[in-house]
């Protein structure tokens, strides 16, 4: 409790953009987010007024950290699970917990938990390189190889096209100390994620299904609603993101990657055939006939024989794909995430226009305008576009921030929070 | 210019809540305010990562924290003036300067600039008891007493009912050292505010004319758009804004507050009969045919007959009657203030809904439910309303946040607003 505003103190774990966001939020609700930085130069560092500093793995650092606050939550799922665990029994409130927390950060272990509750591709841990070629000779090549931690926008996953491909990068991985899962390819038809909010009192809130566009393994794009979703399919998704934040007893944001499969097709018929993947993936296929579940739910059968769903990843925090909500939404994810830590009641998830559109500004190639004067050029092509910086210095690739648009039409709000995203990066 | 960052850096003068959600649109934008505080628990001290301690009239402490900025700004304007020309002259970017300020902060200077650009109530300068009871006995009792400078909230305002009252409290006032102006008291239906940005490029943004709903001389609720406003008359409020922070020179947030008022009725028409109020004073009158003007300029004629508007005061910064947008525009008056200061492009000022209601949150009676425990049970009842807290002490009858509703209805926007402030302040 701050004894100047007799508000609650929330500490987060990180200080990046992430971090950053929900300070911003936080000033709303009257107070003021303690960050754990490694920096002065971390993203939230730069902006909040109450800054420590010190290592997520360093347990004494977290110790000293949580001290004073009422909760601590995480900007990143960086922290050692033991570390998380050794807090809360020592009487920290922790959110999310180290129980849920683990299946944020260990792929191998969200797989083996989510088998029973929620479809997803075709997968199986790997030991040895024979795993894999024998994995794909089975489901069908290229296969995708995960390290089971620390992967993010692309890192810790490679698609591996033939066994012998197999062999030589798996057998590389492993020597290198990575653990691994494989999984099949799955012929998506596009990727959706869907966000929902858990309080420890158990109350759930779940916002829109959106699209999110990937390109090169990066998210570069977020539409809200999924463009042409239908209603069961969105139903579904929202209903899967639920069962999934009770089930793993979720405290805080969750977000839910999906893939939006054909429910039959070459490669998704093959791996529903998959049933002997391994004694607990195995139940995967059996839970892989959404479709025309969810079509049976409203027994509208919309998506009977169409389109299906797999989980991909789940992140435990605010997450990119819900960046759109800080305009879009009548509450943000990082409101959201506070009120849901603090157990206050949730907001109001509704959208705020038919059509929001978000885009990650990527850094650009080195010289041309500086960022101030592509913010001015941007300003005055579109006034309309909301502007989100990091306040991260500008490297090729980097994510320096957002834009989002909103409006009525799709396509048009697209169109321009890609144009804004490419002015911030390129200049043009 | 942030090195970190390659972003301008923005100083505030002024640690209030002003300054508070200013740092939060700032981190945005990629900055991070530098708030020049008085104590820590100044509202924005509390939030900001760039606070510096200093007296804002101490020229010697402005002139430090000046340093490093690209530009400095206000959150009050009890800066004096003559210490922003000092900073001026210095080199320092201020804004507004010191020419427009002064507009802001003495009523007598203001209303004597602006007697032949806008519609004013009759006023005259007081020197000795004997002008107010010359002027009651002339526009009608009562009349209102202004301290020229300081009043904000109702402080530094008084209605005289009679020549007696008027000559005993003015002579107090004038011993007491305060300089003071004499208007009459116009029969108001409404008070409207409107709010344009103008950076020093020139270009003006104006906001949707809003209903600004006072009680005890504190603005309570503020209803945007404007209920039931012709659209005439709420073109020529914004005319008449642009115009002023033209002719003023103003750079960033411009407030103006109006009274919309009978065109032809026992006072008003009183109040332009007076035509010999002073030299300069003296011109109010022949502007204040505003209705049939505005009516005249779409041919509608709507408005000829009916209401007009007079200037009340003026604010060149984010105010209270803006609130709104942060949630109610496209681009927030906080975020708008630092794109004009820093001459950036104007931002879209549309609405996000068709109604929105901002209802200030007072401090309550001591005692009952912690401000915590409110929130809790205001979010549990209405999960739409947004709530911004301004990390102050709870005292009673102290603006210590606001609330703000979107909607189709404004009747239901407005209760659910009113009902949310009121839980905030009685906890019931």
């Amino acid at each position: 409790m701050d004894s100047r505003t007799g508000l609650p103190v929330v500490g987060m774990v990180g200080g990046g953009q992430l971090a950053r966001m929900t300070h911003q939020a936080s000033i709303a609700l009257g107070q003021s987010l303690r960050v754990l930085a490694l920096t002065p130069e971390d993203g939230a560092a730069l902006v909040a007024a109450d800054v420590r500093y010190g290592d997520h793995t360093d347990l004494a650092a977290l110790r000293t950290f949580a001290k004073g606050c009422d909760v601590v939550t995480f900007d990143h799922e960086h922290v050692p699970n033991e570390h998380v665990q050794a807090l809360a029994t020592e009487g920290v409130a922790v959110y999310p917990g180290a129980e849920a927390l683990l299946y944020a950060q260990d792929k191998r272990a969200m797989r083996e938990r989510l088998s029973a509750l929620a479809p997803m591709p075709a997968w199986q841990p790997v030991t040895l390189p024979e795993d894999v070629v024998e994995f794909g000779d089975r489901v069908g090549w290229p296969v995708v190889l995960k390290a089971a931690r620390g992967g993010y926008d692309g890192r810790g996953v490679w698609v591996v096209s033939d066994a012998r491909e197999a062999a030589e990068q798996t057998a590389l991985l492993i020597e290198g100390g990575t653990e691994l899962i494989v999984e099949e390819r799955v012929a998506l038809r596009r990727e959706l994620a869907v966000q929902v909010a858990r309080s420890p009192f158990g109350q759930v809130a779940a916002y829109p299904v959106v699209e999110t566009v990937q390109r090169d393994g990066i998210c570069v794009e977020v539409l809200a609603p999924a463009p042409a979703l239908p209603e069961a399919l969105a139903l579904r998704a929202q209903q899967l993101a639920i069962d999934i934040a009770n089930a793993l007893g979720v405290v805080g944001m969750l977000a839910v990657e999906l893939f939006e499969v054909d429910a039959v097709g070459p490669r998704t018929g093959r791996a529903s055939e998959v049933d002997a993947v391994g004694p607990r993936t195995g139940q995967a296929s059996e839970v892989d006939a959404v479709g025309p579940r969810a079509g049976g739910v409203d027994g509208a059968g919309e998506t009977g024989g169409g389109p299906r769903l797999v989980v991909n990843e789940l992140a435990m925090r605010p997450h990119n794909s819900g960046h759109w909500t800080i305009e879009g939404a009548r509450t943000s994810q990082f409101e959201q995430h506070l009120r849901a830590v603090l157990d206050y009641p949730m907001g109001d998830t509704a959208l705020t226009a038919p059509a929001v559109a978000m885009a990650n500004v990527l850094g650009g190639p080195e010289g041309g305008m500086s960022i101030d004067e592509r913010l001015h050029h941007l300003f005055a092509e579109d006034p309309g576009v909301k502007v989100h910086l990091y306040g991260k210095q500008v490297r090729p690739g980097r994510k320096i921030g957002h834009v989002t648009v909103l409006g009525d039409d799709m396509d048009e709000v697209r169109a321009r929070a890609e144009r804004a995203a490419r002015w911030l990066r390129e200049g043009k």
